[in-house]
């Protein structure tokens, strides 16, 4: 739950001015994400999020996250657009911080998710990815392997805490992504995190995808890979086969799967897997102790990484070889 | 900030089925509130406030409090009232607590109050103290003098860890409301934490007053005394007699105020004070280490306290002689 930000009202009047969407009519703090702080915005031509980029999301990241939500939701793809304000320019500044004002979408995001929604994710997702093929700009993935380097050896010395001899595990795993990282998959835009919070529903509808904090330029199966392990695994720690499956089908149904990219699925999945447990293992090691957001449980990617470790093929994941 | 209870979209569905609101379009989680978990629902007829009640709030209350609520937006005051199910029923079920449906208000609260945001209070308060004269249940302060002294004995013995003496000038304070606190004054429905966040302006309007969940049987004055200490002082402790004088005015203009109850008002703004301050002080020393939700600094409350002390006659409130 997040507002790091108290915006005051005549602040808030004054910037919702800039914007063609009429006076504010309510503004109410939402208890969801963690990186930003974002409002539910009522004005009178309907609702809005506003969001305050606060410190986690670099500045000069803004103009892409931004402008792909513009160029997506352009060619109709269910995710926020971005207002622009009379100048024209979708990021403005409130409080002193990079704000803007986003599409409200309908929907509610999965708290248990089922067979039917990992099918209509898969579809949405390849339809994004093709729709994202002439966004222009591009934005290397800071959380690929050597990003992974650079959290590992700052969670080496006290990994432990979490679970005893992890660091020598994830180290192991770490050297063979080094080594055996595929170079040559398609490339485009992609999600990066889409876990469930970040995808809504609306009946048997997908209606919306959100939160594009992460998105960067890298390889496609890696989107893929990323949802396996947000969307396929039960509270157990089980894989849910049928789950990956009809992922994979309504995905290559929208967008043809190169054999090369099922090839290297178990491995961007393994990949995956260290970058989360990574990025967990850090906040679980780091988070003050008075902080607002508890931090996710490293454990579960611990267990979804020796899933994939032992995963031979794809077939594993419920694809005809 | 405050979401306690995460509500599966399919519980979430199943209930709002059972009032007549059409059906969920949307569900977020507000950061406001700090005794219950909030939610801005969005559904096909528009949009509403969904609260699950933690345990801070006791269940046998709820019917006073909705009650309420239904009571004074029948008689026009702005304030939320519970949507009834289709079995007649303001109160449910949600994720094992009690839960409401409760209408959505327009407006923001002042961050920062004006004189004429206490001017517009001083009316809506007298009119809905009016409007709460025939509201046939009753229900006791449970935070009145004798519910300070619980509390005072509960933060004796640590409250030199806030500020040296302040046991010994506190029980001062309460040994004086125990045998001076006025048995005479005029009786009704009071709203009891009437602080800014819990009302809504919208352009020169006064739109909303929301969290009755103090509301209780008690003095009008106290109601006054409550407000003057909740709008009336300025960030660096100054008191600001033009905001009261404002206020006060409005209020006598839509209920004429006895003399008795002006002649009280010193002693019930010091009471006021004390009663903020004891339940900050003790969520100050109670407050686990982790909690998502800072504890509101009782130095604050103590000048207030200070200054009432200081005060021989409702004239310092900027009332005519």
């Amino acid at each position: 739950m997040a507002v790091y930000t108290e915006v005051p009202d005549g602040d808030l009047e004054a910037f919702v001015q800039r914007y063609p969407i009429g006076a504010v009519v309510a503004c109410k703090g939402i208890a969801e994400g963690v990186e930003n702080s974002n409002f539910l915005l009522h004005a009178e031509s309907g609702s809005y999020i506003l969001t305050l980029y606060e410190k986690r999301v670099k500045r000069e990241d803004l103009p892409f996250f931004l402008g792909l939500m513009e160029h997506l939701a352009r060619r109709g793809i269910a995710c926020p657009t971005p207002i622009r304000n009379r100048d024209g320019e979708a990021l403005g500044e409130l409080c002193g911080r990079p704000a803007a004002i986003i599409s409200f979408l309908d929907g509610m995001w999965p708290r248990r998710p089922t067979a039917r929604h990992c099918q209509l994710l898969g579809g949405a997702l390849a339809a994004m990815h093709l729709a994202g093929a002439d966004f222009p700009m591009r934005r290397p993935n800071d959380l690929a392997v050597s990003g992974w380097r650079r959290l590992y050896e700052a969670c080496k010395a006290r990994a432990h805490e979490v679970m005893p001899g992890l660091a020598e595990e994830l180290g192991q795993d770490l050297a063979e992504f080094e080594t055996r990282w595929p170079a040559d998959l398609a490339t485009g835009t992609i999600h990066a995190d889409l876990f469930p919070d970040n995808v809504f529903f609306l009946g048997d509808r997908l209606s919306g995808i959100i939160d594009f904090y992460f998105a960067c330029t890298d390889f496609f199966a890696y989107d893929l890979a990323v949802c396996i392990n947000a969307w396929c695994f039960e509270a157990d720690g089980a894989f849910n086969t049928t789950k990956a499956r009809l992922m994979l089908a309504a995905y290559a149904k929208v967008r043809p799967v190169p054999p090369a990219e099922y090839a290297a699925l178990p491995l961007l999945a393994r990949g995956s897997a260290l970058r989360f447990l990574l990025t967990r293992l850090y906040d679980w090691l780091n988070h003050p102790p008075g902080a607002f957001v508890k931090p996710k449980d490293p454990i579960e990617y611990v267990k979804k990484l020796r899933f994939h470790r032992g995963v031979k093929s794809a077939g594993a994941y419920g694809l005809d070889a």
